[in-house]
C-alpha cells in the first residue's frame, strides 16, 4: 500500500491513526487484581479503515469494522482481534486500493463495486441466537462465529429480514432475551419508511411493524420500554438528489425540531404519534421505561449539531463550545393532549456512549454509566498535541434516581471508549457489578482495558489489562456471559 | 496473567517490553517508492516471553521465540507473526505461568517440565527443503511452515540429526543449495563434542564429522569456505557441576584465549588444529572464504565480554566503556608452523549483526552490511530513557575491499535490527541489490520496516514500511525468494 493515510486529524495521533492489524494475544498482562468471577467476553468494534480514502479524505465512521474480543475466565483474559470480512473489504483487498467514496452514498463508489452491499460493519457487535451481528445501520448485518470471530456473511435471518437496513442499537428484552429492532431508510436511500422487528432468542420474527417517518432523517439508536418503542428522528436529513450528485448523506437543519416518534409494541403502527423538541442533537440511549401512561427516556442531548463532517446546508457547523450537553430525562406523557414531552437535565456535565445495567432494559432503573468530556481538567498538549475529537476524559456514575455521580478522571493523557456493566452473578442487585472499557493512553501510545467496581468509579480501576498494541477508538460493544456463548 | 513482567531493563522501554502479539496485517503502509522486483519473504525471529520469568527476572536471549514474516510482491509488503510452538511454550501455557528456570539450565526448570525439550527457538529463521527451521543453539530445530507459520513440531531431519544440538547459524552454499550446520555440546550439556554435518537442498545428509574441542565453550556462529569449516570457540566455559548447583550455563574466562577449530570439509576431522588470539568476545560472522593456503574470515571482535548476563567466575563484568571493538579480518595461514592467524581491523567502529550477499558465502567477496554504534551521535534520553543494550543507532555498508565505509544514522531516538541483502535478481553484481531491516523509532513506539538501496545507505532509505504495531527487538533472519517459496 503505497499510498499514505492523510495527515489529517481523522487519520493521525494515537486515538485515531489505523491500527489494521488482526490477531491474538493469549493471556493479556494484568495490574491490579482480577475478580476470579468475571466470566464471559468482551465484543466491541472499531472502524479501522484498511486502505487510505480513494477521494483522499474521509470520516472516521467510513472505516473498515474490526472486531476486538477479550474473553476473560478465571481471572485471565484472552485477546482476538478480526476484520468484518465484509464484501466491501473483500473487493478493496483484492484490488489492493479503496473503492469507495463518500460516506453511505454508494453513488460516489468504484463502479466495479457498485453492486455490491456498502457496509462496513463497523458501529457495534451483539450476539444473538448463537451469531456475532456486526452492525451498520445502513445495511443488513454480518454474522459471524463468536469463537473465531469468523465471518459468516450477511445475515437477513434466514430470509426474515424484510428491510434494506438494520439498526446498530438493537435491544435485548432481559426476560425475553427477544431482539428488538428496527430499519430505517427501510426501503432504501432516502426512503421515509422505518420497520420494527421483534426476534425471538432462536431466531424467529415475532412482529414487524411499518410506519413512516415525516420525513428521511437519521435514526441512529432508540428506545424500548415494556410497552412502546420511540424513534428518535434527528434533524440530519437525507436527500436522494444530494447523494446522486455525490454529496452527503446526511445534512443538518438546524430549523427542524427533534422528533420522537412513539408506537405500541402490540400495536400496528398506525398510533405511531410524533412528539416534539427543540432543535437539538438526540444521542444514544442510556435506557427508557414506562409507567403506562408516561414514557421516560434518558439520553444525551447537544444544543446543537456535534457531527462537523454532516454540516448544514451552508457547510457550517457550530464551533463546538458554543453548544451545550447534557444526559436529559425526557417524559412523554401519553394522556397528555398536544405535545406532551419534557425535559430535565440528570447531569451537569456533557457525556456519551451511556450504558446500563442489561437486565433493567427498558425497565425502571437507577444505575447509568457514560464516558464524560470535562474541558477544565488538564490535557497534555505538550506530549499528545492537539486535542481529539471525542476525548473523553473521564468515567461516570449516573445515580438516575438520586441525581448523584460519581466520576474518575484518569490523567492528563488518557481518553475512554465506551464502556459496558457486567453483573456480579445473575442475580445480584442492580449496578452490583463490574465497568469494564478500553482507555487509551495517547502518549505512551498504548491501549489498556479497565476494570472498575461498578460501584466505585471514582475510586479508579481495580485491574488494569495492559495491551501490547495500541487499539485505535472504537464505538459499540457489549458483554456476553461465558455460560450464554458455551450454550449456543 | 497477574504476575507483571518486571521493571528490569530486559522487560520494559518500547525496545524490551515484550510484545506478545500474534497476527496479521494486510498490506502494510509504505512511504516513499518500494521497487516492484522485490519478490520474497523476510523471515526474522524475536525472544519475546509468554510469561514473566518464574524466577522472577531473567535476560533477554531466553524469551519465546515469536517469528515475524514480511512477504514483498508486487510492490506491496504484507505482515505475520506467530510464535514457534514450542514443547516449552505449549507447557506454559497449559499452566499459564512460566515453567522455565535460568536461560538453558533445565535443572532450574519446574519439574512439569524437566523431560521437554527447552529451546525456545528464539535465534534464527532459515528456509531449508521447503520448512521454515526456527533454531536455538541447545536443540535440534522447530519446523514450521514457511506460508502459515504453524509449527509442525522438533525437526532431526528425519532421523538424520544425532547431535542433541544445532545451530542457529547455518550457512547455505550458493552453488549447491547444501546446508552446512554444526551442533556444540552435541552429546548433551557440557560436552565438548562438535559435530559438522552437510544436508543437501532435499533434506538428505551428506557429511557428518565429529570432533572434539579442548573444552565445552560456546560457539555460537561459525564460519564455512569452499575448503575449510572453521568453529570460533569463546572464552564463554560450560560446567556441568554448576548448572546442577543451578547455576548460569556460561560462564566468562578472563584468562583463555579465542580459539579457533579449523577443519578440511572432506576430511574426517582428525586434521582439526586450534588456532588462537587473545582473550576477546568472538561475534558473528560477516563472511569467509580461503585461496587454498590461507583462510580469511571477517567477525566482529570485541577485547573483552560483551555479555553482561555471562559474568565472569567473580560475578563481574568489565564496564562496557572500557571495551574496544571492530570488524576484523582473521587471517589464518594453514601453511605456517604454529598459529598461523593474525588480525587486522576493517572498521574504526563497533558493529555487529553482519551479513553479506549471501551468493557469495563462503567466496571472495566484497560488500558487508552491518548495524554499528556511534556513541558519538545524539540520543534523545529525555524521550526515551537511559539508552538501552545494544543500542545501534546506525547501519553501514562496508567495501572489505577497499576498508570503506558508508554510514546512516536516522535520527536521536532509532534502533537498527539485523539487517538483510536482496539481490536487485538473480544475476545482479554483488552488492547491487537492497539492504532490509526493522528499525524501531523508540520515542514513538513504533517499528518501521525499512528500504535500502544497498549502494547508497548513506542517502537513507528509499522506502519506509509502516508497522502499526511495535516489534519487540530481535535477533536474525533470512531472506527467501518468492520463486524458491513457491517451489518448494
Amino acid at each position: 500500500m503505497t499510498t499514505p493515510f492523510p495527515k489529517t486529524p481523522e487519520f493521525t495521533g494515537t486515538l485515531y491513526k489505523p491500527a489494521r492489524f488482526e490477531g491474538e494475544v493469549y493471556d493479556l498482562e494484568i495490574e491490579g487484581k482480577m475478580p476470579d468471577e468475571i466470566d464471559g467476553t468482551f465484543f466491541q468494534v472499531a472502524p479501522d479503515p484498511q486502505y487510505p480514502p480513494m477521494l483522499g479524505k474521509d470520516m472516521f465512521f467510513n472505516g473498515d469494522g474490526i472486531i476486538s474480543a477479550f474473553t476473560f475466565k478465571n481471572g485471565h483474559v484472552d485477546f482476538k482481534r478480526r476484520y468484518v470480512m465484509t464484501e466491501r473489504l473483500k473487493a478493496q483487498r483484492a484490488a489492493r486500493a479503496s473503492l469507495h467514496g463518500v460516506y453511505r452514498n454508494q453513488y460516489t463508489n468504484d463502479p466495479s463495486v457498485q453492486d455490491l452491499n456498502n457496509s462496513t460493519a463497523n458501529t457495534n457487535v451483539i450476539v444473538h441466537a448463537g451469531k456475532l451481528l456486526a452492525l451498520k445501520e445502513d445495511s443488513a448485518p454480518y454474522a459471524l462465529d463468536p469463537v473465531t470471530l469468523e465471518t459468516i456473511g450477511l445475515w437477513d435471518f434466514e430470509g426474515q429480514l424484510t428491510s434494506a437496513t438494520f439498526t446498530a442499537h438493537p435491544k435485548i428484552d432481559p426476560v425475553s432475551g427477544d431482539l428488538l429492532c428496527f430499519g430505517y431508510e427501510a426501503k432504501g436511500d432516502a426512503t421515509p419508511d422505518i420497520v420494527y422487528y421483534e426476534i425471538d432468542a432462536l431466531g424467529r420474527k415475532k412482529r414487524e411493524t411499518w410506519i413512516v417517518a415525516p420525513y428521511a432523517a437519521m435514526i441512529h439508536d432508540f428506545a424500548v420500554t415494556e410497552n412502546y418503542v420511540i424513534f428518535p428522528l434527528m434533524p440530519l436529513t437525507v436527500d436522494l438528489e444530494r447523494l446522486k450528485n455525490g454529496g452527503r448523506h446526511f445534512q443538518w437543519q438546524p430549523g427542524l425540531d427533534q422528533l420522537f416518534g412513539v408506537l405500541r409494541r402490540d400495536g400496528d403502527g398506525r398510533d405511531v404519534r410524533w412528539f416534539t423538541a427543540p432543535n437539538g442533537f438526540q444521542g444514544h440511549t442510556l435506557n427508557a421505561f414506562d409507567d403506562g401512561g408516561r414514557i421516560y427516556i434518558d439520553m444525551p442531548i447537544t444544543s446543537g449539531n456535534i457531527f462537523y463532517f454532516f454540516p448544514q446546508s451552508d457547510g457550517t457547523v457550530p464551533p463546538p463550545e458554543t453548544l451545550s450537553s447534557n444526559m436529559m430525562r425526557l417524559t412523554i406523557d401519553m394522556n397528555a393532549r398536544g405535545n406532551g414531552l419534557e425535559m430535565t437535565p440528570l447531569t451537569s456535565f456533557a457525556c456519551e456512549f451511556p450504558r446500563s445495567d442489561d437486565r433493567y432494559m427498558g425497565r425502571q432503573y437507577s444505575h447509568g454509566f457514560v464516558i464524560a468530556m470535562d474541558p477544565t481538567k488538564p490535557f497534555d498538549e505538550e506530549r499528545i498535541g492537539p486535542r481529539p475529537f471525542q476525548f473523553f476524559n473521564q468515567l461516570a456514575h449516573l445515580d438516575v434516581t438520586t441525581g448523584k455521580a460519581k466520576t474518575w478522571f484518569a490523567d492528563a493523557q488518557s481518553c475512554f471508549q465506551e464502556p459496558i456493566f457486567v453483573p456480579k452473578h445473575a442475580d445480584a442487585p442492580e449496578g452490583d457489578g463490574y465497568v469494564i472499557g478500553l482507555c487509551n493512553r495517547l502518549a505512551d501510545c498504548a491501549t489498556d482495558l479497565l476494570v472498575f467496581d461498578a460501584q466505585h468509579i471514582n475510586e479508579g480501576p481495580i485491574a488494569t489489562i495492559k495491551l501490547p498494541v495500541r487499539l485505535r477508538m472504537s464505538l459499540h460493544g457489549n458483554w456476553v456471559a461465558g455460560s450464554k456463548l458455551a450454550a449456543r
